[in-house]
């Protein structure tokens, strides 16, 4: 028995030139830029998983993390995957079959949220508002009184729709009522005042590629001493094993045993991008992604524009503009692209077609770029007025 | 109902210094230094994951990575993990509950996937060899007869032990016996002689950061046919969201429909790094690791050394080597790492004190690099003969 050398067939064996993609300015729903350090970063060597100097660098991520998210949490890190990775990771790690999982769906992301808690064999159950809108108090705690969930999921920032759910009595309300709190802060974290402790969030996930200026590939994690313990009384194995919590806290925590190998050069990024938050201070970030989304909602409107969001409820990071009637909205953003190459996004779901999504994340919020966004929906915005009866 | 504004508390708030990590020579299990263009692809600006840009570089990454696997299999691509997330992904979206899954044992990754098929609550069954040892196809067959698996799950390069597991056959019998041949290829992709088609097998998974010359953080991820077909009469949907391939083929599909923010830099890295080893061409690259690790093998010999693993199914890509008596095999690389920057790797398992593991892979598998460390090994490892037996 051998392993037989094989002809190599070339039939795949591309000869493609060297990347050479260019610099956008990502103002969509993310990724966003990243930043210059956060990039040099990345590019430097690659360190052991298991070198005393990349288990530092492991701490000091997650003594950062705990400052961007306002927690104490023991188990807060990064997982290996994107945002979505750790969404999953906060119900792979909980949910146990049959338990009931209430999920407040006002976007796309809760509509995903309900998705992955039914393949955790969840009893899914959902409240729905539409696109655009919230949950009161009142709402959640009657759906938390129908359904009795052991788990409610929000998501405080909704990147299909630019409303920032208000969160004040939230938690006490889900202590109250006995069940953990899940939140979505992928488009908050960083960019948007969150208090994971002060608001009784048991479980949270977010994002690299938006408020915290590092490219998409490592989904930060937090979950709280109510949803260990809730954990720690399952019975059987979390099931998935690349996600499994009680694994990775052999490596994120003080023994350091192997799970898998880290992602470290994303690391190297994310450790510069939370360095550099904590240098500005979250109360300075969280004031420069205002002031200059006030500056976009301001100059839209005097364009004549209107924002699919009131604007008590409206995200800073995300903003939901209206297509006018009559103007090509995709035509309007492939056109930034292609000719200016600026990035922005368009609507999802039943926001298709209806909006433009405009975002002004991390590195990314400055009046620098609002104004030459500005700019140019003032100068080429026209050109598009009419280009969908015209094109009729 | 509100967002009230709250004092941010600096409990976390570290101010630390940049980052300054060194440039080791990585040496050993993994990871493994990645090649300079791919560290300066991993540093451009990000794109879009939808914009037209990007989607064409996956075109590419899909491609290139189907040349390196010697495969025509559609859904060849990297998913958004490192190795391990790849490994659960193929179990997760073809493991049905009550298949039995067989997988043969001979070293630390076997037993993962066994842990991960449970996972999928799958009937596991095990065959064991000592650690260093492989599979005969006769010790195979009576497995297969025995325990009739749906999946056979097989390690073609264990990292932890140095074995490339003979492979001629082996499809032929999978077929045989009616079973998927799942391959797990994390030390051999891009290294060592590998042919995914001709070999028939069904599944496999790799990593980035070994035989690719690349940073740790993509799971290259392969399916055929055979598979796809299985996957496709699965009654439910896979039971893990993120690894969920008929989503993912969805976006890496001909369909793009978005599913997760894709690790945009990884990608680019991974992009560049798949197409220097087109440039260079699979056979010399197999060439080139063969004759770098037998002159690290006979240097070593020379110097009175011995290998665990015999000569004719050694991994080149991965050599374990016995620590002589009396040495502390873990002072010594310690020295390696701390005087020298140089990172050799130690057992796992029922390896652990007897054997280092080095690594000469992909940007690292030269003979520059094989005299440096055999000159360490030579000059340096004198010193620490005796060391345990000084230490008692």
């Amino acid at each position: 028995m051998t392993n037989s050398l094989l002809p190599v067939k070339d039939a795949h064996r591309q000869a493609f030139n060297a990347i050479n993609t260019p610099d956008r300015l990502l103002l969509g729903p993310g990724p966003s830029n990243a930043h210059p350090t956060v990039l040099e970063a990345l590019s430097r060597t690659p360190i052991g998983h298991l070198d005393p100097l990349y288990v530092e660098l492991m701490g000091e991520v997650q003594e950062l993390l705990r400052y961007a998210w306002q927690t104490d949490n023991r188990l807060t890190l990064p997982m290996s995957g994107t945002g979505s990775a750790a969404m999953e990771a906060t119900l792979a790690n909980t949910v146990e079959p049959g338990d009931t999982v209430l999920v407040a769906v006002k976007g796309y992301f809760g509509l995903r949220l309900a998705d992955m808690a039914g393949r955790y064999r969840a009893t899914v159950k959902t409240i729905e508002k539409p696109w655009g809108e919230w949950f009161s108090l009142e709402e959640l705690e009657a759906a938390l009184i129908e359904h009795k969930p052991a788990i409610l999921a929000l998501v405080h920032a909704e990147t299909s729709t630019g409303v920032c759910q208000p969160m004040d009595g939230v938690g006490d309300l889900c202590r109250k009522h006995d069940c953990l709190l899940l939140l979505d802060t992928v488009t908050s974290l960083g960019g948007v005042p969150l208090y994971i402790d002060e608001w009784k969030v048991d479980l949270a996930y977010s994002c690299s590629q938006k408020g915290l200026s590092c490219p998409p590939g490592l989904g930060p994690f937090t979950m709280g001493p109510r949803a260990e313990a809730k954990m720690a009384t399952r019975s059987g194995k979390v099931p998935n094993w690349y996600l499994d919590v009680s694994l990775l806290n052999q490596y994120w925590g003080s023994d350091r045993v192997y799970h898998h190998t880290a992602p470290v050069n994303m690391n190297f990024g994310m450790r510069e991008a939370l360095r550099l938050l904590a240098e500005e201070g979250l109360d300075q970030a969280w004031a420069r992604h205002r002031r200059n989304a006030e500056r976009l909602w301001s100059g839209l409107e005097r364009q004549g524009l209107s924002m699919h969001v009131p604007e008590e409820l409206r995200l800073p990071t995300l903003t939901t503009v209206r297509i006018p009637d009559g103007v090509d909205g995709k035509a309007f953003s492939q056109h930034l692209l292609n000719t200016h190459g600026i990035e922005v996004g368009g609507g999802l779901g039943s926001l298709a077609g209806k909006i433009w999504r405009i975002g002004l994340m991390g590195y990314n919020s400055t009046p620098e770029n609002v104004d030459r966004l500005l700019n140019l929906f003032e100068t080429e915005l026209p050109r598009f007025s009419g280009s969908v009866a015209a094109a009729a």
